[in-house]
């Protein structure tokens, strides 16, 4: 099928910084795929409907639905869909699509759930994500790194529940910003691939600690020359996914998932490093499928009987 | 005693962002006090000797001995006073005085430690603040507020050891440089007080928790329209204090120091912030003198054996 033949679905993965179209033919493959750095944060003057023309170029014709996932669905976004509670289920996220009738689109919901003190925790574009990547029949503990890592519990294609973790963020911000990039060097040499450096951050964040004091860690080691100036950001972002791991496995254990095999959705290089860490808390990984967003689509629209 | 009669010493309490100095009779009380924005930050091409110049003013011709503690003994200061290891009392500083000759300065050297994992802990300034806080026949808890927040075991004229908290400065990077800041009003509004919201931060922290997911709370909380704007600044203040107080609770009982009374060596805004969060935690609170510099350099100098 190419590009011309007219499309069963078309999926959009549209995010803070870039977004991502998807063609989709009557199986549910991607037959094509277009991507823009038209995210949220890149659209002035709520210009949502030129951003998707400019997105969608020659595919704007087709008159197949649409169906969003992520920050498109936010308060900044085109239109808010309202968070889902957890537990949410393909049906669930299909019964409460926001819909932007002029551009024949319906927005993915993002989910909220509570922690045990009773403070929110929220996603938008993961449930797609999560509910794509696993089977519908299986149930998993997944992690998907990144800026706010968020882990999560699905089984049997309800998202249980999740927790975020400001991972990638305190990472950037603490070697942007504050004295623990100082002695680091340039952001170029910054992140040069050093496995000991890691591990040894990895080992700091895996045993017991208090993360305010710990951090201080990257600037003492280098100022005592047992960290080189090109190794702090390696044994920060070690010492930062370690103390993830340790801290969701915490968690996990509540949830009867202690020692379960954690499924990493991620990109390649993020993903390499949380199985690397995973590995050192003696921790299986399990593989999962890399087109995680279309298949969660696909999914959601199936569940919505548009493909009935 | 006037300013221009000759003082028995000169102390300096000389930083990174600014620089006091103090001249001292011979009982050892401050007899007058001159500040300027004159940090180790702000002095360009090693021009400390121009910088002390005008940081001492008319002072400048007096005879008497000068000596700094502070950020001036670091790396990037005028020269490097090597770190002393806990345990440190003041006879140990005075012997390890770095002395710029041409400018008759005397510099305290900072202070180094191990936690248990040995990782390097290290102070410079605050040493003098802790044996000048703390009467030297007396043993004592004390935290000294800030950007880089330090516990110390105080005993017997001894620092034993200590721990830092990078809590001020996760505070102030996060609010302006993460997505935290966003729902945040303006830096202005954002720490005028708000003892509920600061309150409910502290009670946060206290509780057993993982920091990495805790501080993403200061913005569910305000997209869940739980906490306003003007209030996410100091539910954050609370939320770092809570969580410092209950993990350097943890270290103080490894000590012998459970549940003892805490000395708040620090500005009045921070002391009163901690004091408040101290009491959430059911522990009591100490009296510090507010001149625990100067105490501090005036006793460094008599171990010397300056004031005989």
């Amino acid at each position: 099928m190419n590009s011309s033949s007219p499309a069963a679905l078309i999926g959009l993965d549209w995010g803070t910084t870039s977004a991502r179209a998807y063609r989709f033919d009557g199986d549910g493959r991607v037959t094509a795929e277009r991507a823009a750095a038209l995210g949220v944060q890149q659209v002035r003057d709520g210009r949502f409907a030129q951003a998707l023309d400019a997105l969608l170029g020659e595919w704007s014709a087709d008159p197949a639905r649409r169906i969003a996932s992520g920050m498109i669905g936010s308060r900044q976004g085109w239109i808010e869909a309202a968070y889902v509670a957890c537990p949410a289920d393909l049906r669930t996220l299909a019964d409460r699509l926001a819909f932007v009738d002029d551009a024949r689109l319906a927005i993915v919901p993002g989910v909220s759930t509570r922690d045990e003190r009773g403070i929110p925790d929220v996603m938008r574009g993961e449930e797609t994500q999560l509910l794509g990547a696993i089977d519908p029949q299986a149930e998993a503990l997944v992690v998907l790194p990144g800026t706010h890592s968020k882990w999560a519990h699905v089984a049997r294609g309800r998202l249980l529940d999740f927790r975020t973790f400001m991972t990638g963020e305190l990472f950037a911000v603490m070697l942007e910003h504050s004295i623990l990039g100082r002695l680091a060097q340039s952001s170029e040499d910054a992140l040069r691939a050093d496995p000991d450096a890691f591990a040894r951050g990895v080992q700091r964040g895996l045993a017991p600690g208090a993360l305010g004091h710990d951090l201080f860690g990257a600037r003492t080691l280098a100022l005592h020359g047992e960290l080189a100036g090109h190794e702090v950001a390696e044994w920060l972002s070690g010492l930062l996914i370690g103390r993830e791991i340790a801290d969701a496995q915490r968690w996990a254990e509540q949830r009867g998932l202690a020692r379960a095999a954690v499924h990493v959705v991620g990109s390649a290089g993020l993903s390499a490093r949380y199985a690397t860490a995973l590995a050192h808390a003696g921790l299986p990984v399990a593989d999962t499928p890399a087109d995680a967003a279309p298949r969660g689509l696909w999914r959601i629209a199936c569940a919505a009987g548009w493909m009935d």
